[in-house]
């Protein structure tokens, strides 16, 4: 093996060997010698975010779309700490994921200089693993240490702290480059299938609750040949990392959102079979509403974590249900309404679902709007839906890059809240530098229509002064043409559903990235 | 005292009984309690940001303005996290203030929800303390308790985590309302003081380097006068909370970021009295270059920290030092030949410093300008410098907004790299929202050149593809007036000293913000 001048090199060197080969950045001077190392290495793919959020959002939506792990630089404590609200999503989709985080030099560290920080005392809270490189020597060692965390089960995110001195000293003479080993995914005893078997021909009415990787399109189909042999129905989770879904595809109605519809949409079961998904319970509590939206003394069966093999575990369960014999119908398909006029809860998803194109990676960051547009997207072309796992908004703009880095000849559409979007809007100059294929629809309610909503389920329904200063947007409006433009991205105005349809089907038309604000009728 | 229907109306009656009325909020669902309560006392401000980063600096800017401390009002792990950054340039400036930090409910957390974080985990890195709401009842005890906390010494970052069922719940009857408690300043030993003047006088040179509330007006005359008369040097740290500066004013040079520039400034002194200041130690440590600054065996004498009660301790050092007789010669004014051609190190700070009116606040996130703006700010009429005190960049556009907020009356200047501009340019919203008297200038050089001189001092003089990637800002360029136009903000660009001079003084003829692009010269 080659001789390595800097740990910084036998970073670079591990990352590639390992199958590593995208790096989402925001550098700083404690990582100037992994800049360089990286600058030695043209065939690692370095994107610039301008800001850390956009960086572990691009990270997260590369992983879900490839499920292999990014890299992602982080400048210290600070510029991981920017990053942290969209590793927390990503943690929560299980997406592997490894984050550098340069440090100070060790010897540096106790003299408390401006930036020192407690680096991992932040990464734990958003992190399945945390470590630091003990020096130049080990740099490849624990890369791979690193890395096989990343890579373990569906997926972690790993955060390796890189210490200044580790990076710029010599590590000598690697003998070996490190591989990372990452557990499989774990399988799952024939008793516990054979009790979810029984359990589902003894239930009243039997739940599959599908989540991570059953959701792709052979185990969803495994999935509803058991529903069809066992009188089972099957749902997924009420936010999923990634699920192909579309016509044609039998993607299941996934959990509500608002509680008292989960509780409705949940009360005929009472056995629950969770196959990677965990034990639904209400996003937020509320005073005088349940924790868990599950019935009322329904037996919930943990069958397999998010970390076993799905697909393995499904056709292990049809096989003791005998459902390889049930008749599948193709999904049944009504043909949708043409949607027309001013865009509202009605007519937005209809509009975007009919100028959808084939294969399309959607990323829902819709808030109030994503329910209404789960509800049609079954009448989409078949394409891949990423959402907001983690709740931690500001996600969407960001891994719509990472989705688009990681498959080029898909078009990515984000249908985006414009509260949110504001949180990681610099993902907008990303997908202009690195020519990406995003269209991104701007849900353009100058609110935050999910809290007023809130704050009229609590019967405050007159809201004041104040109130409206920390819910309201339209004091100025944003000019979300004139944002994107001074960005880089080709941007237009829309108010009505055809309008809307004809500007997305237009924007795919020409390669490269384009917003379209969709100025939503007043009221939605 | 007066029945409260809910902790949250408790909290907001807390928070204005011990005068804390400007809140910097970015609400979500478990906040909306907080938000009805906000609602009903009109007397609060409230202050919305569109991401946390805008939320913790703006309450940075306004502590450091005023000495007390805003609220912040964050929504759960990643709202925090979005504001940690800024939080930490506040815990280094010392600035008094207190982040809400909304949480689900008590009972709700074991269920693991989406969005359940480890709050105290990710708020202990950035605060110097950190508590939680234990039930409705406690809601008062608990503000007073984190109040007590932001208001002690110089100022501390205290953050209290509110349940939702705290805040929704019914405290009772509260018999009399908790005022915070905070500890005064500390005073400093007759015989510490008795100690710095015997090594004043036996020093080869000394220096007195000041921090903290030592920079302003009356201490630093005093500080001048014991320089005049003990032979002492009078510097202040390399980067300062607030500094008041300008024509007839007595402020420091600063110590340089540079190392070799900064160990040559202090090479001549050998007794070092920190006075608010910490002992100055590299921003970053590089091979071969040392990690603290001051000359080789220098005696360094921690006299006062930023918790001390400085004015006294510099008028008992003056007493101990004869200081009081001393002749103290108004600061000399050399004039400034006028700026003219195009923006550069040279005629870029004397076009603003030219510009700037009486009385103004000037934020500093220059960054790469930063040391040649230093450098000429004496000439600006008197004004009271803010920087980045904790390197965490991205604080600039909300450190005007607070520092706006705080002191309607004053025009608040703030010159902004454009990379930095980047992290948090949701401010501009606000600036516009709340009619701010803030002028931004950009500096557009279109790339992060703090770091291409980073790369070069390491030896890697020409940048490749990968280095390029991660610090170019130049494909696309951000077209600023396009950027502030779109949230609300007047814009324009100029490329000269005479028009970056000029249009400085016509944005501040008008009311409200604006923002002036400042196109750099190549190679800048």
């Amino acid at each position: 093996m080659a001789d390595h001048a800097r740990g910084a090199d036998l970073l670079v060197s591990s990352l590639l060997f390992n199958g590593v080969d995208t790096c989402f950045a925001n550098p700083g001077t404690s990582e100037m010698h992994f800049v360089a190392a990286l600058d030695e290495r043209p065939e690692m793919r370095c994107v610039l975010g301008l800001f850390e959020g956009v960086v572990t959002g691009a990270a997260d939506g590369y992983g879900r779309m490839t499920d292999r792990p990014a890299a992602t630089l982080l400048h210290t404590g600070p510029g991981l700490a920017n990053g942290l609200a969209n590793l927390h999503n990503a943690r929560r989709a299980h997406t592997p994921l490894l984050n550098i985080v340069g440090d100070h030099a060790s010897t540096h560290l106790p003299f408390d200089a401006p930036l020192t920080t407690d680096i991992e005392g932040l990464a734990r809270p958003m992190s399945d693993w945390v470590g630091r490189v003990g020096s130049a020597a080990s740099v490849g060692t624990d890369t791979a240490t690193a890395l096989t965390q990343a890579l373990s089960g569906a997926g972690r995110v790993s955060t390796l702290v890189l210490p200044a001195d580790a990076a710029w000293g010599s590590p000598g003479a690697v003998a070996e480059m490190p591989l990372a080993t990452p557990a499989p995914a774990t399988q799952v005893s024939p008793d516990a299938i054979e009790e979810a078997a029984r359990l589902l021909r003894s239930a009243r009415r039997g739940l599959l609750l599908l989540g991570g990787k059953a959701l792709r399109q052979v185990p969803l189909e495994i999935a509803q040949r058991i529903a069809v042999a066992t009188g089972a129905g099957v749902m997924c989770e009420q936010t999923n990392a990634r699920c192909e879904q579309g016509q044609g595809r039998h993607a299941p109605p996934r959990i509500p959102y608002m509680v008292d519809a989960a509780v409705a949409a949940l009360a005929e079961f009472d056995v629950v079979i969770l196959i990677g998904a965990r034990a639904p319970v209400a996003f937020f509590q509320f005073p005088d509403l349940p924790n868990m939206v599950t019935a009322s003394g329904a037996r919930i069966l943990p069958l397999a974590d998010c970390d076993s093999d799905l697909p393995a575990t499904l056709q292990a369960l049809s096989d003791a249900t005998g459902a390889a014999k049930a008749t599948l119908h193709a999904p049944t398909r009504t043909p949708l309404p043409r949607a027309e006029g001013p865009l509202d809860f009605g007519t937005l998803p209809v509009a975007i679902v009919q100028a959808m194109p084939e294969n399309a990676i959607l990323c829902d960051e819709a808030i109030s709007y994503s329910h209404a547009l789960g509800q049609v997207a079954k009448h989409a072309p078949p394409h891949d839906l990423l959402q907001l796992t983690g709740g931690a908004i500001g996600i969407g703009p960001s891994l719509a890059v990472g989705a688009a880095i990681a498959c080029p000849d898909r078009p990515v559409l984000n249908v985006q809240a414009d509260g949110s979007a504001l949180y990681t809007i610099q993902a907008l100059w990303t997908q202009s530098r690195e020519r990406l294929n995003v269209v991104t629809v701007i849900l353009s309610n100058r609110k935050y229509q999910s809290l007023y909503s809130e704050l009229a389920r609590m019967g405050h329904h007159s809201p004041g002064k104040n109130a409206r200063a920390m819910l309201d947007l339209s004091d100025p409006n944003v000019d979300w043409t004139g944002l994107a433009r001074g960005l880089g991205v080709k941007a237009t105005r829309v108010a009505t559903a055809e309008d809307l349809s004809r500007a997305i089907r237009d924007a795919f038309l020409e390669m490269g990235p384009h917003l379209i604000e969709a100025q939503m009728a007043d009221g939605t």
